[in-house]
């Protein structure tokens, strides 16, 4: 279908005349707030002790950030439009900050920066200063949900979005630096999940600016048509804007993007009244303008505007160079301050009229402050999916399984307000019960034989695509903006996205501890699952049991660890997640049958506590103990259930105290954590001076880590996964790391003072047991179901 | 330039049989190592006693991988090509394995696996079984470097290998899985990185194989047109080989390769006569088969060939049912194994004649054993880049100025086997000497202004694009294939490589414990750098040291972490690291300008020990101390050494001893760790019961985590990153942390029993400089030049 030609000239002229001067406004904004502390409307001309101290800020992207942005405001004006903005090009604060100012947004939300000439000044000094505002999009900045100081995820973030919004419209702009990173390429790929009927709209800016710090970007040095064919094949309808003359791009800007909102809402109103045919090829822009476009042109003979020097503060030197000042100066008239704020420096009444108003301004938009529209999840009770347990350690169950039916039925529950995503695993980690509840998401193209297990819906709600950069991204849009989510992934590729975790848990954080003015939004839930313990054929690169020490270096604040031994403890603990606020859960549950231990009234009471001992697998009948077993951790949980049962044959009057630890962070001290133990509970647990055996499900070292102020600490022998695999049996790699049954009794014997001298024939029973289950794990050509089903769990 | 078309049947009727059947040969194995512990020819009729009892492997994607590498072999031979083969699409190792076995090499290394009836038994048995052989292109597979474990870094890998190897052509198979992922999307950018001149050809084919572990494939499912775009839009010629006739394919494949490499060949000759005068398009292919391609096209009703029920086992039950049975053997006899190898189990000599010979071999390629082809750097004397230390602590440096200048003489010295690579960030990192040897590597567009400043060249050794992933697996690449290498990178986003590190790290320790056969490759080697400690105005987001918790997991045959305290140490410790094997080495150091502690010779002596007391700071005269002062990091030690010197002005009598660690697992137990030290040499440094007030560049816990087993771990009180920050001054977020030299006088006076009764007075003095520290740098328009310069260095 070839297009109609866009209009030449939409805007009349004194309307493109008040648009640039907005626009200049912003742009005037931005530089005042990199360089002046004092003078902040240039009534008086411009001296040296003006000017800041320390010159710190990002000049390069914002002029064409505020480009887009008075664009945005035009068309969410005259379409009543309801808009939020996601920031991609990282440090262009300034142009978000000055449009939020001038929307009196900023002002409403921070008095001290009113709508006046000292509210400005106040405006200007605290940017980039100590204590003050940074140069991101941080969460203290009215109207974002995307800080944008680790690149890559703004495309991902503004699909999160834009998922169950049917009225949102997502304009994301993405900086031609953080198109180059991987989460960003990826994410594009992002419109194969995006349902034009359920869903809103995800407009994707591409902002050629051309230079990152120091280099030029890729997407801005490859032919027009190659970048076309790009887009194009990342499933888009790429529209150019392209130059350098305000008023030119200000109607080509215009055109252009009324053209893509025509499309978009083509493209959705023919979806929801005739359903969804073929996936939309949904409209994006390409926005190509100069780095530090209207900033100086060329400073000491380099040129500026147009090059990466223009990335951070043009000018260096004004407060110390004359010559320098004049330049600054002049630059700062150009804009004409005084023709576009008034006497008491508000923006002049008719550029105030260009904005929206009420939450339809972008800075106020209820969706980027998404814990004020949330609704707690309408959650089916979790005592209903309870796995009988008879007897503890009797029956093999696979507790991802019996979380999957839960998770089926809260998605029944909650068809607008809930996600589930994984990359391609869901199947694979068992959670499968959830496609009773609603398929996977998949507007690419399908064929016949998808309708045999394929799970595909244009409707789907779980959504799966292998990268789990864009998973996350998708559920930290999602959760940001006020809905509810859980991304279980494998445990060892979790690493995948340390980084992307660093940065949502120090979002959290801020928002959280510092702003009272952001409501708190659901929590990020992570399961990990297809544990360490339990990679018989995917071997060594499997087996990274470490996101854990990732997690403990975030504030207590916001993060959880918990480490359900069994189903019906997953479940007590997954409600709990799923109920929470302005947290990142991470549980670790795998997805192979294990033995379960606790009735669903066990577990409730076990995982409330968060730690505790069992009376049945103990021995010292509430007295004081020889030595206490403790464990985290499903499959580190069996391995030391079953050494107490090797030493209770062994020792009929050995005291031994069995504990077990759900939420990991109940091993520190309560002076350290909200969820720590005071001294006095932990002495009681672990006891002032006896051994602890500890088997632990990830490296060893993390429990010393949280456990290393104790007043036992010398005592406490912790088992974890040492870095050591290949394809192995479970028993096997338990073996060669040191956290199987076997060695868990010998270290038990070794540690109790009175076992040590009868201990050696036990010992060596042990050790034989040991190489006898290696041998018999490598013997080619024996039958494996002769094997202990715990030694080779399929 | 319209192309001729291509050939219709290059391949006459008796190669394209023979090639048909060295396929149907690989797919034999394939198939067998999956199924067949006994009767590995079908010389008996297939019984369930010859079925492995436990069903493990990968066989969606074997077909189309062998299927190119057959026709790679044809190619090598009619060229003599010098080809190694990058197996992308992961769990794809039979048709690897196949390979290397067919062309001898595998029973070269292996000898137990010999070309005999009794060898392809134990290949097919130690396939997938513990203790044996990994269903990845492990290390243990002859010809590969690159494992697939973690999907994604296929492409980045296979330029590594690449850059610097004129002659080679890399055939790099990316599966349609890890073509989602975020470092595989950023990495098909990797061509405007390529010199045609001195680097060799990367041909990437993109395997359209259909489908992951339960999905369909985005790329597979985007229409024809679109796949075409995106490919162009990548900056590649795509042909397109699709179909599942196998000799229709066979002809199609034929022509695409010759054709493609005859375009390469065009290329390299061009640009070798004529220079290089445009960006190469180079040639990519997209091959489309069914997944499970020749296997059972249907099982119980279901769609297995060209479904994602092909992806592991197709056949789950044939020990069990009989049905499943005569299937399985069905399917394995269309090879007609009878015709393909001998009575001794040999492939049969005229199909032995496809294969290359000796290091022609893809799987006996000797760039992918790199370390046989690895020379020692030339190395510049690193002594004469010293910094003149007269005094310690008087003259402020930039460490990574310093060593910019070493690297790049290490350049001059080593134009085709060094190489630096980081992420736009080069400059920014200071390491700016480096563009007097080489510039910045760039073959996409270039502008007039680029000259001035811009450091571009087609022939740079200075790799820079905004995407961690492919910097690191470009270095990963490198290094694997013999060459050397660093990549400087900001300390928070390394993070963003933590899973990239984790696969690297146990890929070396699978290599250098368990693999004689593999030669040692260099070391990869991450300066770390801006600094947690000095993000004025990056702020929070930029505050991430915690990447060294995530290398101490990793196995210590394989980690290296170092903190040099300044200039000279951190010249002293990558001279050292440049010429070490088989290791990541983590080099922390800052690039503001930093005091300086130690002329040359006591830096080299000081980083030789790893740690070490510094006699000029320490106040004990080689006695007993009452307290010891202990630092790592540069930032850290300059706080530690100002704590030292208020204290001395506070109490002339006390005995202070001043400890530096350069080298962190110096701090672990030499029993764990190669670099540990000896009880006894600890305690002689920590002292058995003073305090020790530790000041660490990290998180605290790091340090308790590797000493928690020393003697007097009770006493040693760490300070570190406590996870606070925002737009601070470097003091003002040492001081939120408690790593200033304040906070740390305060706990030493707290700490040392005789000091308790008489600091009161000097705890509160110390305490009102924080709070006048703290309130001076939030004072609004204060001259901060009046600021003394380490408080907020620019």
């Amino acid at each position: 279908m070839a297009d109609a030609p866009l209009a030449q000239a939409p805007l009349q002229s004194e309307q493109l005349r008040n648009m640039d001067r907005y626009w200049r406004a912003c742009n005037y904004l931005s530089a005042g707030m990199i360089y002046l502390r004092e003078n902040p409307l240039l009534r008086k001309p411009l001296a040296a002790e003006h000017i800041k101290r320390r010159l710190l800020g990002h000049w390069g992207s914002d002029p064409g950030q505020s480009f887009l942005l008075v664009h945005l405001n035009r068309a969410i004006k005259q379409r009543d439009l309801n808009v939020i903005f996601i920031s991609g090009p990282g440090h262009g604060a300034p142009a978000t900050l000055a449009h939020s100012y001038l929307e009196g947004r900023y002002s409403e939300v921070y008095p001290d920066r009113s709508e006046t000439e000292e509210g400005m000044a106040q405006l200007f000094r605290l940017f980039s200063f100590p204590g003050g505002v940074g140069s991101h999009c941080t969460p203290e900045t009215p109207g974002s949900i995307h800080e944008g100081g680790e690149l890559g995820y703004s495309l991902s973030h503004a699909y999160g979005a834009a998922f169950d919004n049917p009225d949102l419209i997502v304009a994301a702009m993405v900086g031609d630096g953080e198109a180059e990173t991987g989460p960003l390429a990826t994410s594009w790929h992002s419109n194969k999940f995006l349902n034009p009927v359920h869903d809103g709209a995800v407009l994707p800016v591409l902002h050629l600016n051309g230079y990152k710090i120091a280099n030029p970007t890729i997407l801005a040095r490859i032919p027009h048509d190659e970048l076309e064919a790009l887009m194009t094949g990342y499933g888009h309808k790429p529209y150019f804007v392209e130059g350098d003359d305000p008023d030119t791009m200000h109607q080509k800007m215009a055109a252009t993007l009324d053209r893509c909102l025509d499309e978009i809402q083509t493209i959705q109103r023919n979806a929801r009244t005739q359903g969804v045919r073929q996936r939309p090829r949904w409209p994006m822009i390409v926005l190509r303008t100069p780095k530090g476009w209207t900033g100086p042109r060329e400073v000491g003979g380099h040129k500026v505007e147009g090059s990466w020097r223009a990335h951070q503060v043009p000018i260096a030197d004004p407060a110390t160079h004359r010559e320098s000042l004049r330049l600054v100066e002049a630059w700062l008239k150009s804009y004409q301050p005084e023709t576009l704020f008034d006497a008491s420096g508000r923006l002049v009444e008719e550029l105030r009229a260009l904005s929206p108003q009420g939450t339809r301004r972008i800075s106020a938009n209820p969706h980027a402050n998404g814990g004020a529209l949330c609704k707690a999840l309408d959650l089916p009770k979790f005592q209903d999916y309870a796995v009988a347990v008879k007897k503890p350690a009797s029956e093999y169950v696979s507790p991802t399984d019996v979380l999957g039916k839960f998770l089926r039925d809260v998605m029944r529950r909650n068809m607008t307000t809930f996600r589930v995503f994984g990359p391609d695993e869901t199947a694979s980690n068992k959670l499968t019960a959830i496609y009773e509840a609603s398929k996977k998401t998949w507007l690419a193209e399908t064929e016949e034989s998808d309708a045999d297990g394929g799970e595909l819906s244009i409707d789907g709600r779980v959504m799966e695509m292998l990268s789990e950069h864009t998973l996350e991204g998708w559920l930290e849009g999602y959760t940001l903006t006020g809905r509810h989510g859980l991304f279980a992934t494998y445990e060892a590729f979790v690493h995948v996205i340390d980084s992307m975790f660093n940065q949502h848990a120090k979002w959290l954080e801020k928002a959280k501890r510092e702003l009272r003015w952001r409501q708190p939004v659901p929590a990020l839930n992570l399961l990990i699952t297809s544990l360490v313990w339990r990679q018989d054929h995917n071997g060594f690169t499997h087996q990274d049991p470490g996101f854990l020490d990732v997690v403990t270096n975030k504030s207590p604040d916001v993060v959880r660890i918990y480490l359900p031994p069994d189903a019906n403890c997953l479940l007590s603990v997954a409600d709990h997640c799923l109920r929470s606020r302005d947290y990142v859960n991470v549980i670790v549950a795998d997805k192979q049958p294990h033995l379960q231990y606790l009735d669903m009234n066990a577990a409730i009471a076990h995982c409330t506590k968060g730690i505790g001992i069992w009376d049945w697998a103990s021995t010292d009948q509430h007295a004081e103990p020889d030595v206490v077993i403790a464990c985290a951790g499903d499959i580190a949980t069996m391995e030391a259930l079953a050494a107490v049962d090797i030493l209770k044959g062994m020792f009929d009057d050995l005291k031994i105290r069995f504990v077990n630890v759900v939420d990991l962070f109940r091993l520190m001290p309560d002076t350290e954590h909200p969820h720590g133990l005071s001294a006095r509970d932990f002495d009681s647990l672990f006891t002032t001076n006896k051994p602890v055996i500890f088997n632990f499900h990830s490296y060893a070292t993390l429990v010393h880590k949280l456990t290393y102020k104790r007043t036992n600490h010398e005592n406490i022998h912790v088992h974890g996964y040492a870095e050591k695999g290949n394809i192995n049996t479970p028993l096997e790699l338990a073996i060669i790391n040191g956290i199987d049954r076997f060695t868990l009794a010998i270290d038990a014997i070794d540690r109790v003072p009175r076992l040590r001298g009868m201990g050696d024939h036990a010992k060596e029973w042990l050790r034989d047991q040991k190489i006898d289950h290696l041998n018999y794990a490598h013997t080619e050509g024996i039958d494996r179901e002769e094997i202990r089903d715990w030694h080779w769990q399929g």
